[in-house]
């Protein structure tokens, strides 16, 4: 091997190149580096880990079944060891959105692997005469099966993240639903006055959307436990032994934790990847909910004194460089992009998964740029909305009440005693004289004040189904 | 009830208005139509039949609690019979994008059912005091519990038809596969030729795809067979009795034949609808994947002379006005059509969804029109895919084998045996001199004939699993 | 040619086919029929007028280039000339979604204008031996550039519709901000009560970015001005007489009077109609405006007794089935929704502007089907808007003074006397005990009345540039 | 000022906070950084200047009309100056994407400069009696004027960058034009063989498709150049004097040498933020015309043996870890990526710009986020295109010639002399036979030789306007 000053000399099929003689990524991935300047990101942390999880249990099979020297093998597990636990990070230089399906990203990683097991064994970075990149890291494997599966593994992880912060969400908005539970207050249809509603029925109304979509996101996931590895380069495993085909997938589960399956169509498993398009697209009904959810919130908290005020959102930072005493709803507002960038990231993945050609899906990297991206903002978009906003919410319930009784919407309630035409009559006497609705109806000897205590007692106007006559 | 010529007059709170003498429909619908004059379309026939379900369910139930008069209760049911039975379709005047939330649909049925109810019962048309669309027609109901439940129950109908071609595409891409299992071709990656696969691998991947996309749908149907009838205006069951709330959904179950449930919480079940979300989204991943098969189809069939020319599609039409004897692959054309198609109604409904406020969301006419013309024109286009186009697909074998063995992409076979770099150096020395890989590997006596000829098996080099030393 | 009972057999390359006697379209208007049953909706009329536009500029350039017989030139002119006139409509049969680039769309003006122009000449309906749809109606001209340039040509005609709406628009929205130029009320930010506004300003604000929005359309309408007649099948102009393509262009826009201009580059006026992409983006950044425009006319009327209740929005129609009195605000509704609609056929057409392919961008069909939508229901939904909404509108002024009365915004503009933080401190304290800012600042000494009379001032408020020391 | 160890205490309305002791940043934009742990990224490096630009023309204009202490505003502006040479840039700590309109974007500017210009005036960070960041460093302006802003100059700066790749794009394309001018090859249109084009055609159809798309930046960009300081708060001006409404934007144009006009609408000007959208959909439609151009280049360069073969991409890195001597279509493929990220940029634009509210647009943070993404990886991925790609690009002549002479698509050539119906029975007989075109119509006695070749030589068949009879 050549070295001039502080650089060896590696080659491969398109040439020579001069390569930082500290490093442990090879040509490959400088050839990369040099073609794809695009973002000025880095892969994923956790990305590189599921890489490193692939590699190891390739290496673990392939020494079990013999094709795979044991000392070679050894050395790469140690290697993978090292990156699973956060070590050598800085020599995955590839941008995240590459072309190639992600040749590089997997080339950087059998590079880096291969120097580190060549160095565990003495031997030089970049001298491949020990442990090769191609021959024995990537052993029985492609691209086309690790860059799919570890993208898979990622999102995973991600999603297990962001499962738990839904779950506290989901538990928060429960616990505010109880709180607020005995908070009567006019319920809103197209923002006009409707009729009676609880203010903790609203909350529970949000726990119970934010549980459906645990229950989607539950679901989806499946879809993502099931990998091609055993692939190889479309489907057919090629080059992998029958063996390893039968073993990886397990062997992978047992590393990972993760209870992953192989796919029973591995050609399918390799050219198809509409489960990105799927759990995108749970993620984005996911957060156009969340999006409601928190234009309500900044909805019913305007005010102070010329907006509905009927919560507090508490106050976590100034709200404007030139209105003192301002505050803003900072948090649901960057709930509400959280959800525009989940859908951009949406939209771009639809198009990356519609661009698949025969054997194989050549735009992953771009998928899991926007996917890992939907994920994480997602989980700290939630952190900050459960901790920094929902928890402290108060509520205002003079305010509320007033409301509540200035309005003419319990007319509503008395339609199956008067009609729907006297009750129109009625509510319009009431806005346009400013009488309640109250005294009219006693006025005109309508009902009783004992039927219209019971009619319009609160729970008779916000349970559903104790309604009687 | 004054008289004008040809024309009743209606009163409603706006005030009043010329009705055609014979129109079942009322005031109300009329407003509607001049308020909203935007596609020019009628609502869809299903959805106006749903409409009926629902009113019917209603009357039966609200008669059997003897909250409806009995004669009042079976006139409306003989009205909503009509309907359902596809008459009074041209009394439906109101356009599918409409204002407020689907009122002006709700009502438009509310007065076709009374009026004639009104006539069955020897009344006259535009007077209520016999049967009235909100006291009677619409009793115990709101346009916020009956209008998202006849979406879901008209989203299921179009989809059950849907699912049934799903079912047979995915059957004749089987067959397909059956038929083609033989092929050996050449597999391509990233349109450059990669290792030998089997033209029936290819099909069964598709069907395999299709396949997943169907248990996709069933999965995310079961989410609109929970509706929210008993929730009236916002959730809390105002005005309806107990004994109906827990009484409508089963009953209008029973009628339609589809395994409705009720919402739990009817608050929640009111104003999110991101139900509709995700299922648009489960529609958009399969559209994807079929415009990805749609468009390997037309890579694969390329030509006749300068394509791929792997395959031929049937002929169908003349495939130009000025270039004679082109034909072209318009199938798989309106099949791409058809997915960007959905997918942009995808983005209409995730924008919808997103628009909720509070107690309701009021955008789900346009959510209606997109969804249900997604469903439509998937169903009508698979089948013309599968009739028009993938059951007379043939195969040109000569033309596959010819392909394949003028490729280089065996040497990947050979890499186990002669390792990654000499693979490289060979494959380079077969392009560049137009020698086969396997002239080379026996002139440098790599391998023998039989070695060669094992690992060049077709089962070999195609089926996963079965690569052995 | 052979008749069965009432069909006539005609042949094409695909066989032979029964159409029924009296129809003026032919063969290949059946086999699209039958090939592409997708939205059961109907082409747009004014495309089909705009087919018979460009079919009539062609046999009258032809004809005086000696290119057509007089006779057959002059009978294709009148055929063209009654579908202008707008007959022979139901003769068009093919399903504006269609596989192949739009050949069946201008084979169905083919073969209807070739036996109109035959009947015309007294002989036979599919007997093409006296006029020939291709070698006559079609003469010089291919789908490629026919269809593209028939799109382009109807879009332009309806943006002309759409921009007279948009200038009423914009002059209405300038009226209403006369009449309330002198109404203060309380502008908000974030939805929180920011510094004062007038009412007016609101509604100048709106009228401005419609007129923003109408210059955008003006200068990329001048886009889709550009046509590719004369380039025949893919911009090479091959079979169209030299003289034919000098000609045809001017000749198209002299009979239609569309300043209309040929391509520079046939080759890339025809194979690249990103121009599609530009108009729909116009459309959708209006429609984004439209949509804040209606959600703030949604908010500010909202109410009428629990929320913000500054302006009325005119009572077109009831608002509910089951609450009595109430209005909704479904003319801004509908807007919301035209808006979403507009949103995801934009996406629609960027997806199909994607997938052009080499010579030829064969997608147009859809482009077509939801850009005219999206013209229309643009223009569709101002009328309404304008005439059944923003003329309308009164304003609330005791509401608007007494919510700006009650709110502490004016302290913003006390900090140049005061300073950021002791602003804050009287925010604080006015919203704490309910004293104004007024009062608290002249209990504390800060300034006298005079000074804060000036500072406080409408005009001082609210109109840039006049502030001074 | 009290100091716990090595951090000092600031206050704000919310409360006391510790704030390190070294930092320039303040209470504020820590509270900003501990709320929206979001994204993990920072704010864009031309951001952070664009914001000390608009700082320092604030500090020139009010210390020209003597609303500022000299000596305040020229520290102010030699901290600006720093900020401007590329210092300081790790004090913004704030996440990119953040509730509030950017108020913390602007308060974490505020603080840096006025605790830097304290240090300058020989005073300690954090004591605010000598430089205040609002009262003295955001004199004058707002959140909603200096954000939307510095979002604009940014904007700007950073498209004056994709400009120069754009041009060099258009320019390589012309000079593969001519190099390619004189290779005749097939046309394709919808991937099936039509009629002869030369491959310079092609190429010069892409130059001028990305000419197109340069004018149409020019245009959007002079919407960008529109800003709104002066404005302040809502656009009322508040607080502003009167000669600093007047000066500060052409201050600001003299600073940046960027020829800034102020809006005439403030109000308009802060509360719509549409340019936005229509700069990302016309970068969106830019990356759509990209994504086809790299489609057919992956197209036309599929192979080696089993594509089209027509041109060779230079070869750049190991197309495969499994499969040697693969090398594919590496950097058109990370174009196409690019261009799915920028179409989901445009949704997340478009949904952010509708979602404004009243007097502000509050989620410009995500917006930005989207839109200097979307222009940066445009740039670098042209850069890679064009270097790494484009000027190596060769062509396969003979190849070209070979197809060209193998199809059929030259009948199209002979419709005028011999009709359609003729050339459909000739071209399904050379298909079928294998016989050439040309020896039938010799053999059937249909064009002499000399007619032959005049009729299908090169000019003849590939220049528009040429053919005559």
């Amino acid at each position: 091997m050549e070295i001039i000053s502080d650089h060896r000399i590696e080659s491969d099929s398109i040439g020579s190149h001069q390569v930082p003689i500290e490093a442990y990524y090879g040509v490959q991935s400088l050839r990369a580096q040099e073609n794809f300047n695009i973002t000025g990101n880095k892969l994923h942390p956790t990305f590189i880990q599921s890489l490193a999880y692939i590699k190891k249990a390739a290496a673990v099979t392939n020494g079990a079944i013999n094709r795979l020297d044991p000392k070679k093998s050894q050395a790469i597990i140690e290697a993978c060891d090292e990156i699973i636990d956060g070590e050598l990070l800085n020599e995955f230089i590839v941008d995240p959105i590459q072309g190639g399906a992600g040749t590089s990203m997997n080339m950087n990683a059998n590079e880096v692997i291969a120097n580190r097991a060549n160095t565990l064994l003495q031997g030089d970075k970049g001298d491949y005469n020990l442990v090769h990149p191609n021959d024995h890291v990537n052993y029985g494997q492609s691209t086309n099966d690790v860059i799919p599966t570890a993208g898979k593994i990622t999102a995973y992880q991600l999603c297990v993240g962001l499962q738990k912060e839904m779950v506290r969400l989901q538990e928060t908005l429960e616990k505010k639903a109880e709180e607020f539970d005995h908070i009567l207050k006019m319920g809103r249809t197209q923002m006009q006055d409707a009729i009676p509603i609880r203010l903790g029925q609203e909350f529970k109304a949000y726990a119970v959307a934010v549980e459906r979509n645990c229950q989607r996101l539950d679901y989806v996931i499946q879809e993502i436990l099931t990998i091609n590895m055993g692939a190889t380069a479309i489907g057919t495993g090629l080059n992998a032994d029958s063996q390893y085909v039968q073993q990886i997938v397990p062997e992978l589960a047992s590393i990972t934790g993760i209870p992953l399956v192989q796919a029973q169509d591995l050609i399918d498993g390799t050219q198809h990847i509409d489960s990105f398009s799927m759990i995108s697209g749970v993620l984005r009904t996911f957060a156009l909910t969340l999006s409601k959810m928190a234009n309500d919130l900044r909805l019913i908290s305007s005010g102070p004194k010329t907006g509905f005020n009927e919560i507090n959102l508490p106050k976590k930072q100034n709200g404007s460089s030139i209105m003192p005493g301002k505050v803003n709803p900072v948090i649901p507002e960057v709930i509400n992009q959280i959800a525009f960038k989940v859908a951009g990231n949406d939209t771009t993945i639809a198009m990356a998964v519609e661009a698949g050609q025969l054997e194989l899906n050549a735009f992953e990297p771009v998928i899991f740029y926007a996917l890992f991206e939907s994920i994480s903002i997602l989980e700290n978009g939630i952190k900050t909305f459960v901790d920094n906003c929902l928890i402290d919410i108060t509520a205002n319930e003079d305010r509320c009440k007033e409301l509540l009784e200035s309005s003419v919407g319990i007319i509503t309630a008395l339609v199956p005693h008067i009609g729907y035409q006297k009750g129109s009559e009625i509510a319009n006497e009431a806005l346009f004289t400013g009488q309640s609705v109250r005294e009219i109806i006693l006025k005109e000897d309508l009902l009783s004040e004992e039927e219209l205590e019971r009619i319009l007692s609160p729970d008779q106007m916000t349970s559903p189904g104790i309604c009687q006559r």
